[in-house]
């Protein structure tokens, strides 16, 4: 299976994993384990996204039965904003890896550069962005060098093998890098042919931070939750269509090379067993210098996922 | 004079200023002298524009004269890439002072979030981005919150009015006022019809952040250092020569306006005490919404002023 080296660790982070981000907490223990079985490695997770203790039912499953040592995992999972402050971030930390079972993440990222108000987990777990009146965002002011701190002591406990950051901009990125012991291995951002970010591509490459591409099929994702922006699907758009037919690949399986071709890890969620393996195997080909640049022209720097939506202070790409 | 009130002190930094990039040395005296008399009140400089005594010189024979009083200037300066080490910034800016011959600055900015080595100004000043090479660029690990810290201490000690940052993305801006003891009052950026930076501008009013746009003009002022990316000038496109001929105004009055009508500082050189002038009674007519919306329509994100074409590892914008 394709991987990227990460700088710090040496180990090896597949270039196809398997997100869980609104994976149904019904169905995620069959789903991870079913995946596992399948061939996949990679879970990317999330206090967020509210199904931890079920993936980690799926993981010990497959675990017991054999199918994989938890040597060959890669698992992932993110703090919540609410927890940023240094009287919580071992605390989550332990908490999550007590909800999937595991003694150490793989990797594990701060999920946004956005410190909000704690709110206890024994209140409400996962606690979203808003208050309990579900309209209130309060943010709290623990910078983010007092987060990463933290996160560097997870290394050091053994808690995490690596860990890194999501929704990052290259300005803040650049400020990390001056005070951290341990840098960022990697930074999660979306990713797709409507938001190519060759930007901080660039300059990841130049740092040496891998790059996980989240939502590679643009607006596929976000259509069920109305924040699709009116994007045409990416599954449906000409210069993704030809290529996959020219290959004989579905449109799903050009998106996720188009990223992994340049390195850049890729988590899609699968609708189904048929559509997860179609997404493993969408490394045996190679897209031409031609077709990706073709897929590239597509960029219009069209973002699905900005907390700005959410509250004008979370203005976190601007 | 339009102006907008800064949300700490509550002082008026006008609308319209004269920007001393690339004002020649020789010249610059007269010139800033000059601009005084035509009713100038804010000039914006910086370490980096390497006339600092000869825009002194201009300021102090206008009040000896009789011309204006201090109090009634607004003298903005800005903290070079090389200063941000703690044991620098007040060094610094006691250094610029002496240069203006001034006792405090309306406004300091930090001209980049980007920490250079450290050079001494007796071997070499302004020291600009590279080594004695002329080629290589150091990076030094001073933090962004080491350098606000001192700015504060600017406040404290009476050397500067206000303080704020130039070329900074939202992130990092999020990030700063998680710290900052006094907020960055002011964010200067690059800002014109084909960089609107809309998300930037509103974060920022949410932020109670004033804006001052630089490069009002595109890529006018780029064209004499091949820094131009094969823009058309703002000059000669139709959306900004048909709103001026409709008005009776120049483009180049138009495209301020545009800025200024939203409360967005400008800072435009004049090539000339006519252009002065010109520049300067920019706000005395008003751009409908229609025609607003048309000069905004030619935005395409297109940036002249990336330090990352000097070093990939200057990806501030990335």
């Amino acid at each position: 299976m394709s991987a990227v080296a990460l700088a710090r660790t040496g180990q090896a982070m597949p270039l196809v994993g398997f997100g869980l981000w609104k994976v149904p907490r019904p169905i995620c223990a069959d789903t991870v384990y079913n995946a596992i079985k399948a061939g996949y490695r990679l879970f990317d997770g999330a206090g967020d996204y509210g199904n931890e203790k079920e993936a980690g039912e799926g993981v010990r499953r497959a675990l017991t039965d054999g199918l994989v040592k938890r040597e060959e995992l890669f698992i992932t999972s993110k703090l919540w904003n609410t927890f940023h402050a240094k009287e919580h971030v071992k605390v989550l930390a332990e908490k999550q890896l007590g909800l999937w079972g595991l003694d150490y993440f793989d990797l594990f990222l701060v999920h946004f550069p956005i410190a909000l108000a704690y709110v206890d987990p024994n209140h409400r777990y996962p606690p979203e962005w808003w208050g309990d009146d579900g309209k209130s965002v309060t943010l709290q002011d623990t910078p983010m060098q007092e987060t990463w701190t933290c996160m560097e002591e997870l290394v050091d406990l053994g808690l995490a093998k690596n860990i890194g950051i999501s929704n990052c901009q290259g300005s803040l990125i650049i400020d990390m890098l001056r005070y951290a012991r341990i840098k960022p291995q990697v930074l999660q951002i979306e990713l797709h042919p409507y938001l190519t970010q060759e930007a901080i591509v660039k300059l990841c490459k130049e740092l040496g931070i891998a790059i996980t591409a989240y939502s590679s099929f643009g607006p596929q994702g976000y259509y069920e939750l109305s924040m699709d922006r009116g994007a045409t699907s990416l599954f449906k758009v000409d210069a993704v269509t030809t290529v996959a037919s020219k290959h004989g690949k579905s449109p799903a399986q050009v998106l996720l090379r188009w990223a992994t071709q340049r390195d850049i890890a890729v988590v899609p969620k699968a609708s189904g067993p048929e559509r997860a393996v179609e997404n493993l195997k969408s490394d045996g080909f190679e897209l031409s210098a031609e077709e990706m640049k073709a897929i590239s022209a597509l960029n219009c720097d069209l973002r699905m996922n900005d907390p700005a939506d959410i509250d004008p202070r979370l203005g976190i790409f601007a």
